[in-house]
């Protein structure tokens, strides 16, 4: 694998030794989530969105109504720019200034586009679905064409990236490490509770093997 | 309390009756997290990035260095938006199309401007450290003049806002009810594993309650 290239619009100055522009570091910090945040304009402010989304390849696909405000004004805009944060912990220091987190974040741009092809979008809600919770689709009923007419498939290619990871404990001032002042790490975590069935779900249907695997894993 | 004036802005139009715009609720999402996504717009592209926050009354204030990229444009836009989100379950249902997530978001808009007085700063900085973890501002070493002539700290005020919260099972179509597909919510939680002490802390600091009352109340 590669980086991405670095540009004015990328590149991160905050914290360099921070950054990274590997592609395959990317798509770890993708493929570990399925909640983006996308940035757009509406009438000249910049505002973010929490959409669900999938990644294939180096294409990120976003959906929702064909009436949605932010996903018509990217299409306006032909490009997006979007940031999945995953937090890790809580970094506490000795002095207020060195309090931080730990976390895996990235942060993407690229050219926009709708998807229209028939075959393309079942793929792509696919993708969706199963980023949520893997093998998931296919136990599901089909999508139904008005369905598939109902939603606005957007395409993101991953033009450029940068990312930024902090693993690491409590960074004080030299002199300040002899305080008698706790510092350390509080690691953060999301987890996965026990499932709970539909209340109107028939008598003969169990969990069944995707769910359970995705709360074992997740617990 | 009462509501946020609704406008053009933030008035929501997909899922309206997860709507709110009441500011108790509003306040109740953004006080129980730290970690907020702001918007802003750099070279006619707008970006997302995660920041710490913290709220008092009706202002929000995230802080960083001097030169930073996203704060400069914010204040030179002298306007800001941002969201916070917190994810409470998958929510799965037996089409693709009714799967969702349940959560709780709220996106707030208002003027921004910088804080120059020191008291005003140092106490909006023992605001950002206490919404990470309460009542630690008072146990660290005092911020020094040099820490706080270097960090840049944005007030919101929250001029309006909007907020969705979706809480609740899978909602299929009625003739689906029936399918022998699995529905229901996997719960969702972001939870503090076991506090880890900094390796250079002395042998006779302990652990100290604010930091186990935060593992006990989040493990």
């Amino acid at each position: 694998m590669s980086d991405y290239k670095i540009s004015t619009l990328n590149k991160i100055k905050r914290g360099p030794d921070r950054a990274t522009y590997d592609v395959a570091a990317i798509n770890n910090i993708l493929d570990a989530g399925f909640i983006a945040q996308v940035a757009y304009i509406y009438d000249g402010k910049a505002i973010t969105i929490p959409m669900s989304y999938a990644r294939i390849n180096n294409k990120v696909y976003v959906h929702g109504s064909l009436k949605n405000r932010m996903l018509l004004a990217l299409l306006e805009a032909k490009e997006a720019s979007m940031t999945i944060m995953h937090l890790d912990g809580l970094v506490l220091a000795r002095s207020a200034f060195h309090h931080s987190v730990n976390y895996r974040s990235a942060t993407l741009f690229g050219p926009i586009k709708k998807v229209d092809a028939k075959e393309e979008k079942d793929k792509i809600l696919e993708a969706i679905v199963d980023q949520m919770i893997p093998d998931r689709w296919h136990t599901l009923r089909a999508i139904s064409e008005k369905e598939r007419n109902a939603t606005l498939i957007l395409e993101l290619t991953i033009e450029t990236a940068s990312a930024k990871i902090r693993a690491e404990g409590a960074i004080d001032e030299k002199p300040d490490e002899a305080l008698p002042i706790w510092a350390g790490v509080i690691p953060i975590k999301q987890i996965a509770l026990t499932p709970e069935s539909d209340h109107l779900l028939a008598s003969n249907v169990s969990i069944p093997t995707h769910v359970n695997s995705y709360y074992e894993k997740n617990r």
